[in-house]
């Protein structure tokens, strides 16, 4: 089977497991739930889903315990993204095509659908504890794993310094920080829960971690590349937002050919980490190879 | 001893529970720990970490394992304050007489530390796990307590809802369904996480969750009835909010009188059901019974 095919096959469970998580949209506070729906089925790459489910299979896994913490690691990046899209921070009217959500629910909704997203991960993760084949220690050290990267010492504390930093001129440390937490430390968690949850070593835990640095790191500035170079029509969001905003990025910094050295290089090494392991997955070495090659 | 020498011992207690739990103010991302500790220290009457303790004791818990999850109850209750005061929610520039988080540190950043305090409750309670007389099963029930209660089936789904009506004519089954979840959730998961992490019965921490649903709507009972006959001075806070906003409260529902005895009958009621567990804790039935008579 193509990458592409064996892709699209992995979207289409994850977004069987997000419907699956969902809440039943009842109650009197059934708008909320209308809120977490529109902005969690709007698409995307589900990139942290499929990557949380590929590290679990390369070390074993085979159960269902996986799921819950599948959909809640999209549901953290999908509330990230309803807050990140209002009013007080990038006050965008659209995304992926579609209106945000607080364009469509109104700002009070949009801070509480964020809320609820982000709390409704941790009840769904924590759903895991019910499942017949549930291991506690290893379901609370993946909790443990969400939380931490999620938070101010990963995801929160990089949009921090990129709000903080927003139309400053910033140097090359503080642009690697923001993308090693904002983008980086998401894709960390995903790939440590998989590994943790198929009962990985801490040591290849570990290294999943460094391969998910760098394949964040790539990724993020590869969407500086996309930025500049890409079409609007492909990517489905405006381009050159970044000059418009007049925001420090790889590409302003370091130029677009130094930045695709570096994304190449990065995902060399993501490669050979994996290698490391001694394990085989064709799927997961073109997926983390496809993040230099894509156009969207 | 007398019950504010109590109170008092129990909340400076907390408070250094708190302090404890609070992350270091470091890194890039400082300004972020700055504005949860700004928020989270700003007093109040730490009511849901005394009453989790309490409930605690009650069961005979006498580890450390349940501060981590004091600490993370009261930054829950922390963050839904910090963005309820929002611009987009209530618009308060004021509250226990200090600037508000996002008056203070701006709206972007009160949006963000709202989202960090809630994130890192779980990352805190979380931290559990790791406590050598951790039983990891009890933890992860009490996590799911802790989640559940938090989120659309609890305290976000009230505040959804008295969003959503606000400034609408509601009748009482609403407003009990608004004070239920929004008020009561978090003072229910309380004394159920304390019972949990004693090892309680399934049953003795239902009785508790009934307990903590009538105190808690016996006080946000008392709250309408303080707004009306309180003063400001000793609340720290404006009277008569409600009625200037038009608010529906129990009051305007049922009359001072009435939601008085309402407020009564509840704590009665609180109490009984406490008896009913064969236990003696003559602070917490006085606690229960303090939520009547209290002034602010």
């Amino acid at each position: 089977m193509s990458f592409n095919s064996e892709y699209k096959n992995r979207t289409e469970y994850v977004e069987s497991v997000l419907k699956k998580y969902l809440p039943e949209k009842e109650g009197l506070q059934k708008v909320i739930m209308e809120a977490m729906e529109y902005s969690l089925m709007a698409g995307g790459k589900r990139l942290r889903p499929i990557l949380m489910l590929e590290s679990y299979r390369l070390f074993g896994g085979e159960g269902m315990i996986i799921e819950p913490f599948m959909a809640a690691i999209e549901m953290i990046h999908t509330y990230s993204l309803v807050h990140d899209d209002l009013p007080a921070m990038d006050n965008d009217d659209y995304r992926r095509g579609r209106k945000t959500t607080h364009v469509v629910y109104g700002e009070d909704m949009g801070i509480l659908a964020g809320d609820a997203l982000l709390n409704y991960a941790f009840e769904t993760a924590c759903s895991a504890f019910d499942m017949d084949e549930a291991d506690p220690r290893r379901t609370g050290r993946a909790l443990q794993i969400l939380a931490k990267k999620a938070g101010i010492y990963g995801m929160i504390g990089g949009q921090v310094v990129d709000v903080k930093e927003s139309g400053h001129q910033i140097g090359g440390d503080v642009l690697d920080f923001i993308y090693r937490l904002k983008t980086g430390a998401l894709i960390e968690s995903s790939v440590m829960i998989g590994a943790v949850l198929a009962g990985a070593s801490e040591s290849e835990v570990h290294t999943m971690e460094q391969i998910a640095a760098k394949t964040g790191m790539a990724f993020q500035i590869q969407d500086d590349i996309l930025d500049v170079t890409g079409s609007a029509e492909v990517l489905g969001k405006p381009v050159h937002s970044d000059e418009k905003n007049e925001k420090t990025t790889y590409v302003t910094w370091k130029g677009i050919e130094e930045s695709g050295q570096e994304v190449a290089r990065l995902t060399d090494e993501a490669v050979a980490g994996l290698k490391s392991l001694g394990k085989n997955d064709k799927f997961l070495e073109e997926l983390l190879r496809w993040l230099v090659y894509r156009e969207k």
